[in-house]
């Protein structure tokens, strides 16, 4: 088929740079590099190539396999395309990454490798490891992370559970993902309430305690409650970019003072569980971090959730790998974590991490300061 | 453990009435139970129900399991949650219904049950199956529809395809969920001149064809490309939920008056493809519908992608049962779609259904005005 008003020069010089894609494909070699050929196609022309009499399309548009051979698990393509196809538009980014492909069983996305040139587009969070070091005054061991829980307390249990965690010393108190706004807590309400508890707790006792309120709520409020958050004095924002959109987590992160938090609920749907997805160090370390994400909680191995060490190194690697002018992240795991926990977890993880402690915390002892301050000083052991 | 300000009177005063979701475990049953019960948990307080001394939101905040037993393919719990746990957020909706549980394998959503109250609070689309025909003036058949391709073209080249398909008199043309804001095709030139084209072909032919522009791109966009769709005269507009976030699409229907074409670009993340999901039926009908979405686009049976005959009937169920005052919605099989295949497409689906027809329409014979007219006469048949 030939195209009115075509021209191969003028597409040719709109093109850009190129950024690839590793997928890995759990089926024999033959299947495996069928489908990559028809990745190639679908997450770009999704039209018969040999329908296509259009030279620089199908030798440009159209994904390039730079590279397919056998892995341990399958067999792995790294296949390339145009900057200009993904546009500068994280969505449309996405949706070359994965976008027709995702409704397929047994493909996973490993690997994101972007160009010099979408690095400039897509610039990740603000501080990262080090800025946040820097905000917080932490230096030199983890970051001592908990979550104001359960659902259904009102706004002034969760503001004494603040106060008593900031008496603690803890660095960072994030909402429980599920707090939303329910009428027993109400957003506003409570963010006014424990930004104040936590400032008083931390003027009684000197520490430097952030709370972090979660945003994961409406599209036409998220901007209005990031800028309630920076006006009441909170340390950070948390959204689900499973809940919300990763566009929308990176929009909200290159438009406010504070650093951003990524929580992880339904992002597990994006996990590749055994019938393809994004590999876990993807989802889970990767797209936060380009998404403008300062911290990502995910399930710790050993807990509640089945992540295996693997994948949780997996995690911490995309956190920490080169990536142009993008700072590291901090990777938070957490579920089903307790004070035993703790060596093994900082041998495993180092020190450039967020333990996340909530249930544990809350309930080894009646006295949750008492707790908190047991928490960091394990840390700083 | 106490929390302080707690009283059980004054949360289940503010608990409103009660919704489900249908969980399915591929998994004995002495673990489907375990799961049940820990999904209860997960999905509402996460913290151990026997540290929270508050009868209220152990009995009504946490998921309470309606149903457990035995299904051909696994076991099936029917599990309930006040709406105010959820809200009225489509965002914290969504995180209760699989929020965390989303990170663990062998889960699937099967369905949702929304509480009377809720459908008040999520009311659909603005058109659905009646409001869309008639809107477009057609009865009693399917829907012709097709895509503008492939990505690489200049605008010039695109709004000349749309101007043949007007010609030939398809109901709907829509853009590749692949063409955004790219240098070749700028988004703002493209809906300009697709939509003069469109009109040419409308005035020189008399019929009613519309053109869907993809609106899935950056978060801060969004709104005002809707406008600028409503303004040139675009007959509706189309969002990928995947990879926008279903949010963002259940807003942008509230606001604005053109009809909402689903693409399930990345929402094949969400799709159970054998370790857990959302149910096919569930993630490609009812959310897209419940979000707003007066049709929906999926992988046809038979085509290049793998569902199954039974999981596009699904979709086609919940696009149309039963659902307060949300009015059905067109499904719309897609993908490897020919002539040949419509007659029993045709059997298999009714009348109730758009057949979206790309490649196939395209390249059949030269001719893509006289492929139009073949399609919608076949339609009419």
């Amino acid at each position: 088929m030939k195209f009115k008003d075509y021209s191969d020069e003028v597409l040719l010089a709109q093109l850009g740079d190129r950024f690839t894609v590793t997928y890995r494909f759990a089926v024999d070699e033959h299947t495996a590099l069928e489908m990559a050929r028809s990745v190639c196609v679908e997450q770009t022309v999704e039209f018969p190539a040999q329908h296509i009499e259009a030279d620089a399309i199908n030798q440009h548009i159209i994904g390039r396999m730079e590279h397919f051979g056998a892995c341990w698990d399958g067999y792995r393509a790294v296949i390339s395309y145009s900057d200009q196809a993904g546009t500068d538009e994280f969505t449309q980014l996405f949706n070359v990454i994965f976008g027709n492909s995702s409704l397929l069983p047994g493909i996973t996305v490993e690997r994101i490798d972007l160009s010099r040139e979408q690095l400039g587009w897509f610039r990740g969070p603000k501080f990262g490891v080090p800025g946040l070091r820097e905000r917080l005054g932490v230096r030199g061991r983890a970051l001592a992370f908990t979550a104001l829980k359960p659902m259904g307390l009102p706004t002034a249990s969760l503001a004494d559970e603040a106060y008593r965690c900031a008496l603690g010393g803890v660095d960072l108190i994030k909402d429980d993902h599920g707090l939303m706004n329910q009428p027993f807590s109400e957003f506003e309400d409570r963010v006014r309430a424990v930004c104040a508890a936590v400032r008083r707790g931390n003027e009684e006792s000197g520490h430097n305690t952030c709370y972090i309120p979660n945003l994961s709520g409406s599209f036409e409020k998220i901007m209005d409650r990031v800028r309630l958050a920076e006006d009441c004095g909170a340390g950070g924002i948390m959204l689900a970019p499973g809940l919300v959109g990763y566009d929308t987590m990176r929009y909200v992160s290159a438009h406010t003072g504070l650093p951003v938090v990524a929580h992880p609920a339904m992002a597990g749907c994006l996990l590749d569980k055994g019938s393809g997805g994004f590999a876990c160090g993807c989802v889970l370390g990767q797209l936060p971090r380009i998404c403008g994400a300062d911290l990502t909680v995910f399930p710790n191995y050993g807990g509640r959730f089945s992540l295996s060490q693997a994948q949780c190194r997996s995690i911490v690697d995309f956190c920490a790998e080169p990536m142009g002018d993008v700072p590291p992240i901090f990777p938070c795991p957490a579920g089903g974590m307790t004070f035993e926990k703790i060596p093994a977890m900082r041998e495993f993880y180092g020190a450039d991490v967020g333990f996340l402690m909530g249930g544990g915390l809350f309930t080894v002892t009646p006295d949750l300061s008492a707790n908190c301050e047991r928490f960091v000083r394990i840390l700083r052991e």
